[in-house]
């Protein structure tokens, strides 16, 4: 079979384990051969391809990115193209897609699926917020490099006795700062599926403070917002060049602490380190099966479907459970945490 | 209540984070007093224990080892010792018991709770071998070390044309090499669950070679074992000194390899490396989670269970499930990696 | 001899491995005491101090921050103290102090060692800025930490066509944004010692896009500044908090290029992970050899001197040397990295 | 002008850096054609060459290894091949040479220039043993390597109370063995330039057992030997298998340890892992800095000459500078570790 391969939406460290496993699996076992589709959903649009072979795909186990590269594309232009999906496909000559990305994209899968296109998705979100998958990679390279990131603020905020915030990402989900805020022992886990009261954060502090314990570390996600009647956090300003600031939240934690602490207490924004770099050995594993069982969908014709981790095995899940709503952190996890306030 | 706590077996990254947890979670919600319980099962029948509190594990999230050290017993020993249960916990002056420990401990957890002092078990082996959890604390750690050596060992192999054969440990289960190995690219993975044929290994170097591949990475695991009527490994051979030559699996197979390559092949034995040091992000939040769920499993007297992970959930298990057999490496999983030869 | 130490001064990872070296030396082998003065000058001044022990420093080679803490003290306090600098030596009930910080607190050691309390300095900074030594522990800890952080955002930026702008730290001098962006790679270097001209910057990438390298990184020192006569940038605002901004230049310079390019560029400050945390294996050798040089200096009465490397070697260079002025990156060195713009 | 570059000896991390190095300031500043030369000076005897571009270097300060290969020759086919030096060159279409290699590389570089191929050399080994240069590349990394490995075996050998024996590459000096046994803070190192006496390292383990510290780490470099007229350790021996038993000291030390201390001792030799992989940022930096004064000594036509690392800068030395001997860890350096048996 002729086999289109696509990356989309955000990086994510294990796109390019997945693009080598689909070669891998593809051409050396069913004999396919894999057709690398450039700049995401824009390539497939545009007719942008480029095979792929055994030794493209040398090295890519450990290297961040993608080599397909990936681009934005307006979900209309995606929904016009669904119209044209079997010329599409014929312009590629492709039997079928392998596209790798977020919720949107595996939403294109079910559509393309639907009109003549078929199409099994890979699961791809640094931020864990895909439902019907237990995990994706991305997550755990994301947590390492977070976490790495608290373990050293942490020495620092405890001999110099200071509160430090760390803003780590999660827009729309808190996977990430709880899971990093854990593994690093912050004190204060805001997370946007629980709005915060920040007169609680600072009481939090202050009781450490009489404690003994002149120091804490605050992991907040850059979507987390504060309990309605407490304060107003207006994350939707920009600055002077058009463009929105960049880590809102923990700039403006630091700053309402400082002012409810009298104390000083320091902004620490991580940014796209979170979702860049080599990947873990955990999520270079994921990749990877994810990869080979999703050219084993193709070969099945499991189409509209996606690759999915429960518990330790991957299992096909219909592309619709994946797209029913966004994973967030449920109640006993936070009660779990005993810092998320 | 007064509840003891132990770390029994060999090293295993996160137990310090168990402990910590118990404390935590025991002293701060439950207003419980956790006593600290020397050298594992050793210390329980000696009566050696001391007070652990908040701040004795300060800093215990990210550091190796145990703090309440772990020593080997005699199972026999251990025996005895459940006859004089009772008497232990009233010596001790402890109501509760949680145990963290490989397969042996949650034995005895078992046996100790039917004898009177009631347990709760928390796992813990580097292995992954424990069946009815899906993993365990230790595991991710282990394989990350493992991980980056061989991304290390590859860029020579590769640059300087070598055949290279990494030891793992698993002396019963090939978890850690199939982890690792996948995760590093390893072009031959052997494992116990599969005896492997030496000669199917060098065929499958000869043919990276006639591709122009000139070297190879073979991830082997300390109890992979030659297929019968293959070749004879004599694992048990002592030097010298009297005791087991460590390493044994690795050096062997990079002889025999040369034998019949006619081309160098260097043995590397990673060894303990694996099994210390600070744990990675992912153990310290399950050592983390295992901790606070011990502590509320004595609350509700699930004694004689042991804390596990199902797939994102924490779980409390009857100890029967986790002692029936080890959690050996099923074939689906070989199969779906393409090198276990 | 009683020999009080002392930190002073911003987080450097290394702080706690001198203090270990010195105790070590110190009690081990010239039966000394070992005072540890709380939180640097102020400690000195408020008389605030408690006996450092073998036992007590147990573990602190790999841990970054200080166990003796660190405070800000006015310049003006510290110029009192020196006129009662006798008197402050025999309340703490120390022969000579060992005085580890950066440029000011050699100053310092030059003061109160004219005024009869003996003090050998050792030379601290991540930033590499003190004269007369060839380098200080800490400096390539953040280097090392920066250096892996661009390599993270070096991925994302290639394969999602990226222009990432990070900012480093150094407000007076640019050797950790010269050292980690040519240790990772950075097609544009940013330093105070050499003002930029933005069009410059804007014009290299564009050249690059002409090539066909669809991305690039700058690293930006946060105390770069633009060229006379070309933009303004305003390093002091302050926000609504009432503090200075964090990572001005990094964000500014971000969207001056966007403007400039007509395509995105995101910002990435990465703040104080450059300043905590274990340290790198040469940090701590250095950390180590400073300790016992410290100590040495002490009982040959080398006051006011300082711990300084030359080559590979440790010499006690005077104080005077040090604070000459500060050490900034020369012009061959620009040169040197064909980056630096 | 045709510059040739080539790679020869161990693998050494950065070697593909100062390639990169090379071509970049070549062809981007001089306007010369860079051809790489194949598998070291087997490739430069049998005209075994190919053109190297700036796109082919892409990715290379941080990949370990080296792009040209790197192979054994017999001194006496250099010495011929040195016969035949303009003809090799006229073959080959270059003007000059630069040289990566170890103490053998610079030595065949003095020879090649004198018979008329001028030759620039660049030092490079992990053992830092070349003399007239502070460092090179690799080394950093090597330290860096071994000790994380002996950070991780610490928390072991403490909370399990047992004595380890780390091996570490350096068959004739102990720089390896002394930096990462002083990072990570080995209680005995055991290097080439002092033969030690295995009574002295037990006594020492005996001391520490009696202060209550159950646990020791042991750092010896492969090449470490017993005093005369002490254990006799038979370096030479060979296996089953025709080749050199690896690690043989470490084995064999921790035996005869076990034998006088009455206590397991564990041997773990950390082998090639040393020697691969991608360089510390120090190492990148300085890889790069050799290439690029690699290139203008060939263009000054400072041929004999190799690049060297002197406090700071880089400067040429004359090659018989580095040949006249191994540059050893000097008895203070001893003195100052503290630990060195």
């Amino acid at each position: 079979m002729r086999i289109g391969v696509l990356t989309s939406g955000g990086d994510c460290p294990g796109l390019n384990a997945v693009i080598r496993s689909v070669v891998h699996r593809g051409t050396d076992v069913h004999g396919d051969e894999i057709i690398g589709i450039e700049d995401g959903f824009l390539g497939l649009i545009e007719g942008r391809s480029r095979p792929v072979s055994h030794d493209d795909v040398t090295g890519l186990l450990t290297l961040g990115g993608t080599i397909l590269g990936s681009a934005r594309v307006q979900r209309e232009r995606i929904n016009q193209a669904v119209d044209n999906a079997e010329e599409l496909a014929r312009n590629l000559g492709i039997d079928a897609l392998i596209a790798i990305g977020g919720e949107g994209t595996l939403t294109a899968a079910r559509m393309f699926s639907d009109a003549g296109l078929p199409v099994v998705g890979v699961p791809k979100t640094i931020d864990n917020d895909i439902a019907a998958t237990d995990v994706t990679f991305g997550f755990d390279t994301a947590v390492h490099v977070a976490t790495e990131a608290i373990d050293r603020l942490k020495t620092t905020a405890e001999s110099h006795q200071r509160v430090m915030v760390v803003e780590l990402m999660g827009r729309h989900t808190g996977w990430i700062t709880l899971t990093a805020g854990m593994a690093a022992g912050a004190h204060g886990i805001l997370i946007p599926e629980k709005p915060f009261d920040i007169e609680a954060v600072a009481r939090m502090i202050e009781e450490r403070f009489r404690r003994g314990k002149k120091f804490a570390i605050i992991a907040v996600a850059e979507g987390a917002k504060p309990a309605p009647g407490t304060l107003r956090f207006d994350h939707g300003e920009v600055d002077q060049y058009g463009h929105q600031t960049f880590g809102g939240i923990g700039n403006r934690l630091a700053g309402e602490l400082e002012g409810l602490l009298g104390k000083e207490a320091r902004p620490v924004i991580l940014g796209h380190t979170q979702r860049g770099g080599s990947p873990t050995a955990i999520d270079r594993v994921l990749a990877t099966r994810f990869g080979w069982h999703a050219v084993e969908a193709v070969h099945k014709g499991a189409f509209g479907h996606f690759t999915a981790l429960r518990g330790t095995e991957i299992q096909l899940i219909p592309v619709s459970e994946a797209v029913a709503g966004l994973k967030t952190v449920p109640q006993d996890r936070w009660v779990e945490s005993e810092a998320v306030l």
